[in-house]
Formats: C-alpha cells, sequence, structure tokens
C-alpha cells in the first residue's frame, strides 16, 4: 500500500532515537528532529555516519539522495508539516505523556505517531490525549537503522488503518513490522529478552557464570541458530519427522524442573500442546523437517563465513580450525616432486554453491578466483612465503588472458595445470589449464603475465636470489614442454 | 596440549549423537557406533550426509581422510580401544547410569567419557560408577557437526587433567568447549532457553503471541545480534561510554516489573552491580564502545548478507529492499542516452571490504566481476531483461583479456566505460576501461568476446531480431571511435 510519507519528525536522539534518524536520513527521507539536549546533534551525526558506514557494506545499490537534517527549538516546530512522527525519548511515563501531547497538538491530523517505548502499554501512553487513536507502540531494536524488527503494539481504541500505513512506510525503509495481537508489557521482544536477562542474572549472583561465559554460550551456540530461525522452528527440526508434538512429550517434563530459578510455570496441558503444534504448522509445515535441516544449515554455513571474514566469534574459531587443515595439507604439498617435463598441479577446489549464476554454472569471475588461487600455490611453491612478503616484496598479476571453454555446476571438483612460459630477472610468465578431477576435461585456460613489485616503493622490483634460483630450476624442468598453441593469443577482431 | 585421540566411541544416535558422530568422522578419527535401534545405522549415514554437504559449503580446505565408521553389538566391545567416549542416550537418570557403568567398566582406564546430557548434574551421572572422576558433562548443540560451543561441566571429584585432554580434543575438531565453574542443573545454555521457552510458552498460552510471531521477533531483532555478541557485551554497547554500569542503572528497575512472567528476581544490589561491571571490563573493556559498535555492525552485515544469499529471514527482506533500489536506478538509467561518439557509463561501485587481499588491495578477481557486472549492464540496455533469458537464450563470456594498471584500496568509487568494438550475428566484442570516479584515472582494462548461447541445446545461436537492431544502433553510434590501442593484443613473450 502506498504510506504517502515524505516528511519525518523525530523526537528524541539517544541510541534508539539516533538509529531512527539515521535510517530515515539513508532511505531519503528529510527528518525535522527536537531534543533539547546539546549534544544531540553531534549524537545524531555520529549514529549516521556509522549507519552510512554499515549500509555501504551492506548494499552496491544506488542509494537514494539522503534526506535533509533539521534540528528544531520545540516539539511543535520539529511535528508541525510531518508525516511520520517518532518519540524516542526515555523511559518515563510522565515524561511520555508530556511529549505525546504535544506531538499529537501540533502535528498535522492525520499523521501516525509511534513510540519506541520499550515496555509501556500503548493505552498507558494514550492517557489524556487528545487523539489517542493516532498513537501506537513501535518499538525498534538497537542498532535500528540494521536490525529489522519493529514491533507495533495498538490499544483497542487505535485507527488501525493508520497502523497500516505506517507499517507500510516502516517495510518500504527496509523493516519487518510484528503487529503485536494483544497490549501487553514489554511487548513480545524484551519479554523474552527480560527472561533471559533476569536467569543471567542468577548465574552470575550464584557465581555459576560470569558476563564472558554467558555471552560465549550464547554467540558459539543457540544465538547462530537465533539469526536465522526462532525458538519454536528450531525446535521443530530438533523434534524430526514426528513434529512439535513428539518435541513437546520429550521436554515438557522439564517445565517442572529447576531449569531456570524461574518457575512461575504455565500448564502444557493438552490445549496448549494443540495450539501449539498447529502454529507451528502453520509457520513451517510448507516444509519438511529434511528441507528445514537444510535451509538451517546453509543460513549456518553462511554466518559462520561473514563472522570468519570478520575474525569474530564462531568464525575466528572456523579460522583456526581451516587453518589447521590447510597446514596438514601443506606439509604433503611442499613434499610434492617436479616432474621434468610435466605440468605441476598445485591447486584442486569445488565448484562452490555461492559461486554459481543464475544458470547454476560456476560465474565468470570466479574463473579468475580459481586461476588466481593457483598463481598463489605456484608462487609459495617457488618460495614465496609469509617471510618473504614479510620482507615488502610482493608479485603482482599485471595481465590476464581467459578462455572459458565449458560451463561447469556447482559441486564438480576441479584442478589446475601450471606451466612456466617464461620469466626474466622481475618477470614471470605462467600457463594455466583448469580441468574437472574426473574426466580430465579442460574448463578454460589462463595466461598471466606476473611482476616482482617492491611494494614500499610500488615499483617492479628484481626477484630474491632464492626465488630466481628456484624459478631458473622449474624453467629448466620444462624445458621439454611445449607451450600451449592458445598461449601468445589476442582476442581476434569481429564485426 | 596433545589430546593423544586416534579412536572414538560413541554410545546413542540421535539427534545429538548423530551429530556427534559426523563431526569426529568428517575432522578423520574412527568412530565404533553402539545404538541397538535397527534403523541408527541409516540415522547417522543420513546425519553425516548433512554434515558433508555443510562443510563442503563451509571450507575449501583439504579435508583430513574420513575416518571409518563401525557398530557394534556391545557397549564394551564399542568402547574397548576408544581414547574418547562420548554418551548420547535419552534423557533418563536411571538409563544413563546403567549406560555409563558399562562403558566405564570397559573403555581403557586413562579415555575421558562426556555425556550429552542437557541437564542432569556431573555428580548425578557418577553415582555408583567405579572410576566417577573421568566421567564428566560434554554438552553440545544441535546441529552438532556446526555448532562449536560444548558445555564441560565438573563435579567436584573429577580429574581435571581428563577433562583438559577432552577439551584439546574437541578444540581440535573445531569446537569451542566452555568450562562451567560449578555444577548446576541444565548447565548454563539451556537455563537460558528455559527461560526464554517458559516465556513463550506464556505469550502462545495468553493469545498474545503465535510461534510464527515468537520466531520472528527473535529472527529479525535480537537473534541478529546474539550471533556475534551475547546479551552482555550487546548491553554493553546500549549503555555507551558510560558503561555496563549505565545500563544496569537504566534498565534496574524493570526487574521489579511485569515484564515476563517469571518473577523470581534476584536482587540487583551493589555488590552484584560491581560484580557485573568487572566481569564486562574483563570480556570486553579492550575495545571502546565506538569499537564494539563497529564490530558488531560489520557482523550484523555479513549476517545479513549471508541470509541473502540464501533467500531467507533478515536477508530476504534485505534483497527485497535493495530490489526496490535497483528498480529506482534503472528507471534512471534506461533514460540515459547513447551519445555518438562517446563510451557508455552503465556501472559504477564502490570497492567493499570483503574484496580486499591482505594487502587492503582489491583482489585479482574482483577486478572481473566488477567488469562482468558492465558486461551484464551492457547487455540489459541493448534489451537483454529477464523476459528475454526466460525465452532460453543468454550470453556467455568465451575470452576475456585483462590488464591491471593501478591498485585500488578498499572504499574507492570505480566507474566502467564501454565500447562495442564489433560484432556479427551470433558474437559480439566489447572494451571496457575502468576508472576511479574521483579523479578519473584509468585502474583496469578489459577486453572480452561474448556469444549468444541457446541455453537449452547449449550452442552457439543468432541473436533476437530486438538484440540485433539494438546492436546495429549502438555499432553506428559509436562508430566514429577508434578501438582502444590495447584491444585485439597478446600477452607478450619474455625469457
Amino acid at each position: 500500500m502506498s504510506h504517502g510519507v515524505k516528511k519525518v519528525a523525530a523526537v528524541g536522539v539517544g541510541v534508539i532515537g539516533g538509529g531512527w534518524i539515521a535510517r530515515f536520513l539513508l532511505n531519503g527521507f528529510d527528518v525535522a528532529v527536537f531534543d533539547p539536549a546539546p549534544g544531540a546533534p553531534a549524537a545524531a551525526e555520529a549514529m549516521i555516519a556509522n549507519a552510512e558506514r554499515a549500509y555501504r557494506k551492506m548494499t552496491l545499490a544506488p542509494w537514494p539522495t539522503r534526506g535533509r537534517l533539521t534540528f528544531h527549538a520545540t516539539i511543535a516546530e520539529a511535528v508541525r508539516d510531518a508525516d511520520y512522527v517518532q518519540e524516542s525519548v526515555p523511559e518515563r511515563l510522565d515524561l511520555k505523556h508530556r511529549v505525546l501531547a504535544e506531538i499529537v497538538a501540533a502535528a498535522p491530523a492525520s499523521t501516525p505517531i509511534g513510540s519506541s517505548t520499550s515496555g509501556f502499554k500503548p493505552s498507558e501512553l494514550q492517557r489524556g490525549l487528545a487523539t489517542p487513536e493516532r498513537v501506537f507502540v513501535a518499538h525498534p531494536f538497537n542498532p535500528v537503522y540494521l536490525l529489522p524488527v519493529v514491533e507495533i503494539v495498538p490499544s483497542p481504541v487505535n485507527d488501525l488503518a493508520v497502523l497500516d500505513r505506517a507499517g507500510a512506510f516502516l517495510t518500504d525503509i527496509g523493516m519487518k513490522p510484528l503487529r503485536v495481537r494483544k497490549e501487553i508489557d514489554a511487548h513480545i521482544a524484551d519479554r523474552l529478552l527480560e527472561a533471559v536477562w533476569r536467569e543471567g542474572l542468577w548465574l552470575i549472583h550464584d557465581g555459576v557464570a560470569t558476563t564472558q561465559e554467558i555471552d560465549d554460550a550464547i554467540r558459539f551456540g543457540f544465538g547462530l541458530r537465533w539469526a536465522q530461525m526462532g525458538l519454536f522452528e528450531t525446535y521443530r527440526i530438533a523434534g524430526g519427522e514426528a513434529g512439535m508434538k513428539h518435541f513437546l512429550a520429550q521436554f515438557g517434563p522439564a517445565l517442572k524442573w529447576p531449569w531456570t530459578r524461574l518457575m512461575d510455570v504455565p500448564d502444557l496441558d493438552d490445549a496448549l500442546v494443540e495450539r501449539i503444534a498447529a502454529q507451528s504448522d502453520a509457520q513451517s509445515g510448507a516444509h519438511s523437517i529434511r528441507e528445514l535441516e537444510r535451509i538451517r544449515d546453509d543460513n549456518l554455513v553462511g554466518i559462520l563465513l561473514a563472522l570468519k571474514a570478520n575474525g569474530w566469534g564462531a568464525g575466528e574459531l572456523l579460522k583456526a580450525w581451516e587453518g589447521r587443515l590447510y597446514q596438514s595439507a601443506h606439509a604433503g604439498a611442499r613434499a610434492a616432486d617436479l616432474v621434468p617435463g610435466e605440468p605441476l598441479r598445485l591447486h584442486e577446489t569445488r565448484v562452490r554453491d555461492d559461486w554459481a549464476d543464475y544458470n547454476g554454472h560456476m560465474t565468470e569471475s570466479r574463473y579468475l578466483q580459481v586461476f588466481g588461487d593457483a598463481t598463489d600455490a605456484f608462487l609459495a611453491f617457488v618460495g614465496m612465503d609469509a617471510a618473504y612478503l614479510a620482507t615488502g616484496s610482493s608479485v603482482y598479476t599485471v595481465e590476464t588472458h581467459l578462455r572459458h571453454l565449458r560451463e561447469v555446476v556447482v559441486g564438480v571438483p576441479i584442478a589446475v595445470e601450471t606451466q612456466l612460459l617464461g620469466h626474466d630477472e622481475k618477470r614471470l610468465r605462467l600457463a594455466h589449464t583448469m580441468r574437472r578431477v574426473d574426466d580430465g576435461e579442460v574448463l578454460a585456460t589462463a595466461e598471466h603475465m606476473l611482476m616482482h613489485v617492491d611494494t614500499g616503493a610500488a615499483r617492479a622490483s628484481p626477484f630474491g636470489a632464492g626465488l630466481a634460483a628456484r624459478l631458473a630450476e622449474m624453467a629448466g624442468a620444462q624445458t621439454t614442454m611445449t607451450a600451449p598453441d592458445w598461449a601468445g593469443r589476442a582476442i581476434r577482431s569481429i564485426g
């Protein structure tokens, strides 16, 4: 649906208000702000800078032109011509009442007014307001510019059409509005968080765990699952093909056990079991358990790889594990003999599913990645190790000629054969042939010119003595080989 | 430390036992299994297949040779020569006692024996055993082959040297052993999970939310945070530069409020506040709040991108948002006029930080990715849209000549200019020039030969009439341009 929002007002610049402002602005909306604190403009700018940095990494899509940010002396001035207002003042009901009354009095009559409150019910916020029907809870999560969920909570007096418009606007700026069915203290997510928080405080209080240990129990464990599926879908998988009822039968008795300090437990009677099972079917029944397992595993692998790229948490652990695997394998590779008259086979891999284009074939640039890895393996083979790189020398590719001969689909094992075509004191020329491991079919070829560089001076420099000697030895061993007929060729002209 | 483990025994093949077996085997360890259920071998094989599929996506590192999997008729036979034993039978104390007694009687005297129990304390498991000092809790999380954390819980009678050896082994197979200081029902993670579970059941019981809504509140919100930081580090950031005490002062009062149904709450007195603040400093004090914000944001972006690649959850939402951004921009691009005698500029991007090599420069294969994206933009420009592709035609790159002229670092905006060098009825030849947007410096060039293909028949085919007409029009507009001097050249030989 169309939301009609062009200009937004934000009242309050804290961690949450600032995050809202950043999300609105970077999505192209003008934002008029009221916050009497002297540091508010600087705080907003810092948050916008954070958000801009994150969005730059998150998408290559062309952003809309950033909106205009203005600060105002009064709430009335800030909200006067706003099509949407977000209130994010501190969590004190008297303060919220005063601020919301001013907003309601000055904002255009049709403007939706969302409150970022973590805990208050909308009916509590609405008390005494002239137009309570357009004031509702719109509770987001820190950092607001990245986390999508926003709990939209109405009271019985709310005009639901206003909430629909607000929801359409929030969806447009990349959020996930979650309409809460019944108002309740702390809505949904903060109730779950508060339960964990209370239990966490007990664990520290009782000397069972430290903050670090509790955090590690989360981020190396169930936290990874919760980034992609929640509590119930995860447990549905654990229940296996027998389904949610089986899981409930298995773990239901634990509700009576002292597994948390929080013992006010609901009765898991038949009616509740039936309700949960039916809701879980509605939620996840379209996928078999096997499908859910694969979806979950693909997501977990993706998350682990993302964390690995950042060297953090479970990803750092994966990196260390992988490092040990490579170490064992490299020990083997160094022992490989150079057979005179034969190309070297130093690099093998498999076509990964995230390398596929929309046809399921290995995408163009991944061919070059595989050849680049083969070049790295060759350079390691002739002695360019970490110690050599640390001296401030490296080898850069200056020219490449690729021929794509066959398509190759995900999962196929591939290997690269390498021949040294020539070298002088600063350069070397390589020919790589990419083959399927299973039937030897040639998939692609690459010819490269590489240059030895002094990375500090950023200019060409001669190979170190060790490398030069090893290259000479290589050239000797491969001297009986003829260059492939595709080497030294240009792309022909047409048309 | 060295763990000395070569052979492992696993007693019980369920969701957890099967996950253990897969992790052991794929890390190169032989596994001897006891499980009397007729379906056990098939269940283990299914779990191993899941794990192998996930590992193939998770790493390109060469795996160790998969271990040997054997099934045995008795526990004694399975554990006889095992260097590590993992028990994963159902959660009944009498059954655990019987099984552990058999393991202890038959396993070599120095073999560590871990139990996968979710809830029992090690002292409960040890009751009546001949050698209780080597039996401990080693509680993992589903899927065991992907989630790293394993809670290692000793009782006062345990031999801690045995637990150290077990921890070294589990670390070696990629896990994160978390030593729990004091035995307690349900250890650490399941206490937190049980608290959320109880609160979740109340929300469903009270008609506040469905399973889907609870899961969405998690996976579009705090679940994303918890994949990389836990409860306390996340809240430390929310507290801002004022730190953990400020956060506790801000949200402490909520402990007295009915924010969950679980009201058995610890007293947040000065001593507890001091303890939490000190532990949080020890955990996260090495990073400023600003640094933690950036780490968090980089991780969240990485997780969102991983989920986007899988089209799931918060990533699916990101994809939709990005789609809208592109849509607006494409509307603009289509309107771009073809200026006779000038190259087209159809593709602009920025060097992303995950494109960097170890020197912080854009890595070799990403140059080709950028050129590939420019080729796609060109093909879209001449009319190869989704509808055209749906007819079973496409255009593949068959040959590429790249020249890398300048290094380019992360964050730099780059643009590609494109010239049509020639075409016939099935082929086209393009020249791309990659420039910095800011100063126009030429960073790299690419020459490509592309072939129109019938994707069903997998062979060359003539361009459709619309595309052919548009190419002819393009050629006309660019006919006054001369080909760049680097086009049609080969890599020269040396040495």
